[in-house]
């Protein structure tokens, strides 16, 4: 799913995943005292997120960043996190710390594509990148330097802040065997996802999270995607659409943690380097705390739910239609041509090296 | 490979590869200055590796966690990294920090199985599990605390600091096209890898770093594995051995960062917070850097250089022969069962997961 649903979820939030602590050492015992004994000043930062609070795995993920941060400067580091819509609202985020209303924001990139288009591709591209593959490209293919350039015009200075893992493709109440049978659904898709499934003649449609459900059950809609096995059992989705389908269009999305950045400047070379480790640990471990959760909820899917792969056909027809909507925009939008020519340099060094190592294994290990 | 070839390793560190840095932000501007005042009183540990000093990808590793732990503590946390056999020999780190001469030490899990045959599970297991998997059964499995229970006898506190990702199945003098080519194939590979290589016929033996080359070359052996294209072009293999086979023995290998546990638990709580983000993002880098540093490797590799996947027999006989192992052990030692039925626990449980999530979209993406 893209994240946008959540501006509008609201049961959803309060049915909490329980989630298996992370086993870090928290021991109390004789401490080496006298380097808590001094100080600095403290540091409050507000960061507004796009998510309802505590939200599994997403949510929790940043609260766990704050307090992270907390304990590594000793407390003199203190980042607040609002929930969606308390300080500003959900999709204003960006804004407001554009503007330094706020410090700093937790949401996910997609959203932003109406301030540049180019800023889509750094949250992930359909049949593109993996998770550790996109922040490969950002660290090591020069991601990060152009992500930080273009939204240095808006005055921000932007982190990988976790990420999801490869996302499924969604739940549909029939059986899709051929490109045919995509004809006229109606689905519920946003994002580029959605675009390339409207050129293999799907109706995409926006519909708030808190209507999906009993748009799918009552036919309203023909199918939707969500998340993942962890977060789509919260919807309920397996009793409205049997077949789920294994996903294309998020293999891995990335959200961001994005600071003002005069204010980003300011902060002491101790805070810069602790926000950035603990953005690299909350990505690290959301991505795991997504894999642990989604397999436990993969395993415990009713019996009556099908899991299916689109036809062959299917994902050529994607991935012509998406080779369509690159070239489209990279003509519209000199940014987005440089960020794809960066992004696409680094998936053709990448691609041949993961055939032959990642993927190669994992066909053999059966 | 197994690490401890860089005991031996000589003119092996002094190639660097150059590796293109890191793109954080390490901008001059105005500062919170009042932050960095106040400095607690300053702690100096001693960390001792098993590597070479700076060896590629994991000496330059453990120095920059080194370097960014001095970073957050705002120069409160020294870790002074001690190449191999500078303070101690390469393969008594564990038992030196064991007895507090030292503070710390950066190695491989397995070269610890004689202390305990349950150990080498924590390093990794051929045709097992992958890095990212690995380290969610650590965090989120049961791992850690099987592991810290185990090392706890020792005086010791793990950290998972670093990974390999998938290594190469190793370099070949002919090419393997059946499990009889195996027969009688003397070949360099250490660990369980190679016990399982002597129950499929092959001879495996043990040779300094420094002597490989030449006995490919000479043919004294017939077969080598090291690491990936990154590090194994270091060591010149192709030019004495044309066929590269691909991974299976080592898809996720496993470094640590241990400490001596009476000296962690008087750490402060700011102090092991550094610590844990510190590992935590040298474990998302090293694995990142190695994809990046290897894809590029094998870009570049010569062109009669023949990349080959073992025949399925082979897999098959190797898959048998493992499961030997693994009841010939659990038979054996009530560590090594009680942490092999966790790692199993956790398999079972992700690897349907895995097999239509990650694995599925790999094979999708084409």
């Amino acid at each position: 799913m893209k994240r946008r649903d959540f501006l509008t979820a609201t049961a959803v939030g309060a049915t909490a995943i329980v989630l298996q602590g992370c086993h870090r050492a928290e021991e109390e015992t004789p401490k080496d005292k006298a380097v808590n004994v001094n100080k600095g000043k403290k540091v409050t930062l507000k960061l507004a997120t796009s998510w309802p609070a505590h939200f599994p795995i997403m949510g929790t993920g940043v609260d766990r960043f704050a307090a992270r941060c907390g304990e590594m400067s000793g407390g003199t580091l203190e980042i607040k996190v609002f929930a969606k819509n308390i300080l500003v609202p959900a999709l204003q985020v960006f804004d407001a710390t554009s503007a330094a209303q706020i410090d700093a924001f937790h949401s996910g990139v997609y959203y932003w594509k109406g301030k540049n288009p180019a800023f889509s591709i750094f949250g992930g591209m359909p049949l593109g990148l993996t998770s550790e593959e996109m922040i490969t490209w950002m660290k090591f293919g020069g991601g990060y330097d152009l992500w930080r350039e273009l939204y240095g015009r808006f005055n921000l200075y932007p982190l990988v802040g976790g990420t999801t893992g490869p996302q499924m493709g969604g739940w549909f109440k029939k059986e899709i065997t051929s490109l045919e049978d995509l004809k006229g659904l109606k689905m519920r898709i946003p994002g580029l996802g959605g675009e390339i499934m409207q050129r293999l003649g799907v109706n995409p449609v926006l519909l708030p999270a808190g209507e999906i459900f009993t748009s799918l059950e009552r036919g309203t809609i023909d199918a939707t995607e969500w998340v993942g096995p962890a977060l789509d059992k919260m919807m309920g989705f397996d009793k409205a659409a049997p077949y789920y389908y294994t996903g294309w269009h998020e293999p891995g999305s990335i959200l961001e943690v994005t600071f003002n950045k005069a204010r980003w400047e300011k902060l002491s070379s101790e805070h810069q380097a602790i926000i950035t480790a603990a953005t690299e640990e909350m990505t690290a471990q959301m991505l795991q705390e997504f894999r642990y959760e989604n397999a436990k909820a993969f395993r415990d899917l009713p019996e009556h739910v099908q899991i299916r792969t689109f036809p062959a056909e299917v994902i050529e027809a994607a991935t012509a239609a998406l080779k369509e909507v690159l070239s489209e925009q990279s003509v519209k939008n000199e940014d987005f041509k440089r960020v794809l020519e960066s992004y696409q340099a680094f998936y053709r060094l990448n691609q041949p090296w993961d055939e032959i190592s990642t993927k190669n294994f994992l066909d053999i290990r059966g």
